[in-house]
């Protein structure tokens, strides 16, 4: 019998749900309100907008969840993937007080309330009129204990995202050339990343020269001039909302002598920290492994950020690898390991994989060359 | 002496940082706390993405405001617009702590702060358990204010962003035929959105058929059909900042009957609250002028929404056009009128414009016809 790779299907069961509902009556709160993004996503697969209207799904820690929606929003939410797990739906009016609905809807003993990280401060404020004997906390606390370890189902999902990603930096070539500026590659790369089968393109950092050496530049005008070191970092989301995340650093024509010698320390150190992967080494271990060899190179102070983030429905997500953390890596952990030197004013490198902690070790799911491309200049 | 229309430089100025300041001492607030969106935007010019990290820009209602900002984006932050303003750009290291770094650099008898409606849950709690003898409240209340009533510069921005999207909607004859799905109509709309001068693609609705009766439907892969009425509501944002939605309602070839004494009543209802708009009318008294002309037609519950939101550096802002609402429109103000009729299962239609309140009435900023545009089916 041959094992057959989870599908898109299996990722939005009921099974979110009552883990979550478990999880955070072991947490001591009454309830967890939960407002459109990631956190809604993965707990139900409806993937709504967040905005001036409440849109909260209603988890409490005894009794059956529900969402609440703007009735209007009420046969996008139904055709969603959450119109199959037999939840309840209710739509409320334009000039209904959605808050006071939820909370009459809520034990009168609820006392501990927690919301989801990315509440807006204007609805977390509302609930806290709405329940003025309760105190709130981050649903944060008991989401991401789930959504940290992925399942198989979502491994593969985050393969596919990685392979997606892979075919556009494969392609790099087409559009970064001499001439050219900054913001035109970007615009073909974006284009590229819906092509790959993303269904929206996050971010397109494309930082030549010096623009390389400032981590989060964007894009710019700046004209790629033949010799530049150019930093490509790109992401996107797929349609079953899994993100993808890569960085690969190429030369356009032959770089300076100092950048090669730099690059060597930098892949040195991103293929050090792939290698050390494996469950039950802390974040904080696994930073310093890349930070401790490009320190001992002479470059540890132009290493100015942590070595990576979680990814999974979100760009960034726990776990951080990040000094000062103590969490251990577990099977089913994804993130990036992403070191990256950076001279002020000359020029900066960075590579970056998406690595899934097995019980084995470590598996990169971005499989492109790391060593040097140098495109024609 | 010709009038030269205001420019995009004349957009982010320091006047809006002292105007917010001012606001803030006199509703009685210590300070004001804005984390990445509009609210920032509006206030500096800078454009960052709302991460794990925290950025923040501090307005105090005694002292100068300063943008406290992640060491790696500190590059990107001083090359925006607030790079210009004289303000003070604190970048702080992957593991300071920036909660207790402002909370020190506040006046120790804070009493009130405000936070940007958006801000996320953690960051709104954790500037509450550093701040433990204040009380959280929302800038909204203040910056709102200020948004609200549009300068000439910002009624230039959105005049420029009108006619972008005006220009995607002159050419929907080239995408919208029978025989092709709305995923298909959509995916090329978003490119002419980006084709038309916008940064971004913020949102393709295309319904059609019984998909036009949900207002919020998005996109699907249903095929339309000859006779098909198809609901096409669309917008972006332009490269400063400011947004584009419009609406027009599309029919594939000759559609049914009742679709065009439908549609008949809409426009009639749409054109009212157009030529209804002028200082001093309330929004509720706006709502009213199409509600009740819709319902004396009939068609009253089938008109599930309110009137229209309030746009500028966000699609959906005050002033909402709803029931309820005394709020008086005064000269500014920027908002969509877009009544829609929906019969579920059958089609529905609205018809769009962003409209400005002037002295003199109301001003579209759209100008495409909104006679029923019958496409060959």
């Amino acid at each position: 019998m041959t094992q057959t790779e989870p599908r898109a299907a299996d990722l939005f069961t009921a099974e979110r749900l009552a883990l979550a509902r478990r999880a955070a009556a072991a947490a001591g709160l009454d309830a967890l309100l939960v407002t459109p993004g990631a956190d809604l996503r993965y707990l139900t697969g409806y993937h709504a907008l967040a905005t001036e209207r409440l849109t909260c799904l209603v988890v409490p820690a005894e009794g059956d969840p529900f969402l609440v929606v703007p009735a209007l929003e009420k046969p996008a939410a139904q055709a969603s993937p959450a119109g199959n797990l037999g939840i309840e739906i209710t739509g409320f009016g334009e000039t209904d007080d959605a808050y006071r609905l939820i909370a009459r809807r809520l034990p009168p003993n609820t006392r501990l309330f927690a919301v989801d990280n990315h509440m807006w401060a204007e609805k977390l404020l509302a609930f806290q009129a709405a329940l003025p004997g309760a105190q709130p906390g981050l649903a944060g606390d008991v989401l991401s204990v789930l959504r940290m370890r992925k399942s198989p189902a979502e491994v593969a999902a985050l393969r596919r995202a990685g392979a997606a990603i892979d075919r556009v930096h494969r392609r790099i070539g087409e559009w970064l050339r001499p001439g050219r500026t900054e913001r035109e590659v970007a615009r073909d790369v974006a284009a590229a990343i819906l092509d790959a089968g993303h269904a929206t393109a996050d971010f397109v950092i494309v930082g030549s020269g010096p623009n390389g050496a400032s981590p989060h530049h964007e894009v710019s005008d700046r004209v790629i001039r033949a010799g530049d070191p150019v930093v490509v970092d790109i992401g996107g989301t797929t349609p079953d909302g899994y993100c993808s995340d890569s960085t690969r650093t190429y030369a356009v024509g032959e770089p300076p002598a100092a950048f090669r010698e730099l690059y060597d320390v930098l892949l040195r150190a991103q293929t050090a920290q792939t290698e050390a992967v494996r469950p039950g080494v802390t974040a904080e271990e696994l930073d310093a492994v890349g930070r401790d060899l490009i320190t001992a190179a002479g470059y540890g102070e132009h290493f100015v950020h942590r070595t990576g983030h979680g990814i999974g429905m979100e760009t960034h997500e726990e776990p951080y690898i990040v000094a000062g953390s103590t969490r251990p890596l577990a099977a089913g952990m994804a993130f990036s390991v992403e070191p990256g030197i950076y001279l002020p004013g000359t020029f900066g490198a960075r590579v970056e994989d998406i690595v899934i902690c097995t019980e084995d070790g470590g598996e990169r799911l971005n499989l492109t060359g790391r060593d040097l491309v140098v495109l024609p200049g």
